[in-house]
């Protein structure tokens, strides 16, 4: 017999393991919704050829494409290519969906889109503890705006959710590719190989500035650029003296990075400021922070939690990505949470609208007794669970108590009123 | 370029659409989480082999399937069939992922476990009005009891929910599988001849009992086992003038169907009627609704509404099935609601938890201004959409009522207090 387990990498969701991500979910949900993010919904497939376009960069090596409909023997002969074969995928992201989505329905969105999106991705990775193939993302996107204002709501409104979620305290790490390309250009690294470059300095936090020199001169870079990139490594404070701000960005960039950027960089912090009031800024320019989607075109950022050590999500700018759906440019920014990375960590309290009672029977109960108890309780606004009497009461009671439930009452043939005890 | 549709069949939904759906799911939600039906998820995914196991009927050849990872030229080349290349699919239903589901976690849940699930499924059907390649179910299952308590709690489950979206009115079509094979019995047709019989039969409603005569004739059905059916068919008043019982279902059956058949369909109007209080049974027996699918072993239902002429939904036992997976029988019944066929149908106010305010904003208003007006209001528990002044502000406000805001307010630069207007 086959396995009854779901696909590798894949999760079954039991009823209180799903209770608990639903009450989650609604928090995320009602916290975007408040910030003004429209929900909105795209088909889980799109065509084969718009995920293997290069924009989704690793992840489309990594997608679960559609086998085509209707192939016939001669067809698969002919065969040479998987291409050849499918002609739709799953989506590995909520972005290029989005960007596909926007160019279809732009004359029907608000000149500036804010969009949220709550919704499964896959992608074939090789199963290890806490990565799934089957996930939940969570993405806010502001679409036409591309000032720092956008930056500045997408940080407020992540910053809320996380803290209606019970894990205030997050820190936002903020970049801009366009400071770290000026940055490879004043230290002499060729444009052709900066992609490369950042690579290797996307390792910076694990290896360190002498590893991250040693790599780059074991790629071939220039001596030059590796020992101005090195000596301006060893040279950035551990933790700068200033507040966020001109002052403190510029002290972390070499000179010859334009002020535009750092304009706009401060300008963030200045919008997250007006909307979180007073007190310490959330956020701290990294100058080294590179993300690896290579779509992004401006700031980047990443969400930092004191109680873990990985980052609890990221985004930016990807201004010139519509303009391939549209072909027109559209500026773009986004903010993705890593559900399952939260989730995890969110310990809500079970919110019951309703009362929630479970009612232990007899087996001789006759059925219309039993159902009417059920239906006065439900319509008196409660939620109710039957269970004929078994034996181990005690394990009956435990699940319901996790599934739930607050309160028990047990039935006879017969009986009218029914007596409620607490479960615990 | 390549079209910016979502692919063929599916479709996008745009931020009033998705609320719209997504109030209507939360009531069916909350009425079946009343009624102890408690919420699972499964991966989209199933494995190949499953999903093309017999049990899935019609909507086997209808399945997604998924490309293997991966394949090289050589495995292309050595692929004949389609099975070949696939080691997933989507899944075409709720039930066959449910029984997986159940198989493989039976220990933790609940010795009676009433599930609900709310999800999409995909089928590759020839796409046309009123039908999707991705459409959402929502089913409700009772797995664990073989009694008519749990076509009672089903059923009355589901029209309380249909109630609660104020489509109230909703009548059950019942039949048993057992009552027409043992029909079929009764009139001489051979057991191996009765599936091709059944789906003629299942035309009925189309081409009427002269209709069915006729196509069984050319299906080379013995003369007298087919004239028995046509002259029963011809004998049955349009409408019983029993009430729903054992009299009415015995009055439309010909005589040697066994009793416990017509006793579990009595037990099931009992339990409805206990559940529902007292009044008209929204049941009505129909001894020749048959409902598509091979697995269904016992009871049969349809659910419809004065207000549309097709079916709203419908479901079965099928205590067959878990045993394919599980080894030895289960017994279990579901109700499966057409999501797409009920949403259009329905007419919720949208229920505004927050009040939802637009601010219509000068280009000239300092971000930080603008912020922290957004700022306070949510804080005060508004929702918020913040709308640069544009040329048509009529379309704009049409717009925002339309996605549920209930009213605005103009904001000029160093304005402190807002005045707000009603939307319409």
């Amino acid at each position: 017999m086959a396995t009854v387990n779901p696909p590798r990498g894949m999760r079954d969701f039991l009823p209180a393991d799903k209770a608990r991500r639903e009450r989650v979910l609604a928090v995320i949900r009602d916290r975007y919704r408040a910030h003004g993010f429209d929900e909105i919904e795209t088909p889980v497939m799109e065509e084969y050829g718009r995920l293997h376009a290069g924009i989704g960069g690793d992840n489309e090596k990594l997608a679960f494409n559609i086998l085509k409909r209707g192939l016939d023997e001669q067809a698969l002969q002919a065969a040479s290519d998987p291409a050849d074969l499918a002609d739709l995928g799953l989506r590995y992201d909520l972005t290029v969906p989005l960007s596909r989505f926007y160019a279809s329905h732009r004359a029907e969105l608000p000149s500036v889109f804010r969009s949220v999106q709550i919704a499964p991705v896959w992608r074939a990775e090789r199963p290890q503890k806490g990565r799934y193939r089957q996930f939940v993302q969570c993405d806010i996107d502001i679409i036409g705006d591309g000032s720092s204002r956008a930056e500045g709501e997408l940080i407020t409104a992540t910053l809320d959710a996380l803290d209606a979620l019970g894990l205030a305290g997050a820190e936002v790490r903020i970049n801009d590719r366009r400071a770290l390309d000026a940055m490879l250009d004043v230290f002499g690294f060729p444009e052709q190989d900066r992609p490369g470059v950042l690579i290797t300095i996307d390792k910076l936090d694990k290896i360190g500035p002498s590893g991250v020199a040693a790599e780059l001169r074991e790629r071939g870079s220039a001596e030059d650029a590796v020992a101005g990139l090195e000596g301006f490594l060893g040279s950035l404070p551990e933790d700068p003296a200033d507040p966020f701000g001109a002052a403190q960005i510029r002290s972390m960039l070499p000179a010859g990075v334009p002020d535009e950027i750092v304009d706009h960089l401060v300008g963030i912090g200045e919008a997250v400021a007006s909307a979180r009031g007073e007190g310490a800024t959330p956020l701290r320019f990294d100058p080294f922070l590179v993300r690896g989607m290579g779509y992004y075109t401006g700031t980047i950022f990443e969400i930092a939690h004191p109680s873990v050590g990985y980052s609890l999500g990221g985004g930016g700018r990807y201004d010139g990505m519509i303009g391939r759906f549209l072909g027109s440019d559209v500026p773009a920014v986004g903010f993705s949470i890593g559900f399952e990375r939260i989730v995890d960590l969110v310990t809500l309290a079970e919110r019951e609208a309703a009362p929630a009672v479970v009612l232990v029977h007899d087996r001789d109960v006759p059925v219309a007794e039993l159902l009417a108890h059920k239906a006065r309780l439900i319509a008196d606004g409660s939620r109710v669970r039957l269970e004929r009497r078994p034996r181990n009461l005690k394990g009956v009671l435990e699940r319901a108590a996790a599934d739930g439930y607050a309160s028990f009452a047990t039935v006879a043939a017969g009986q009218e009123d029914l007596e409620f005890k607490p479960l615990d």
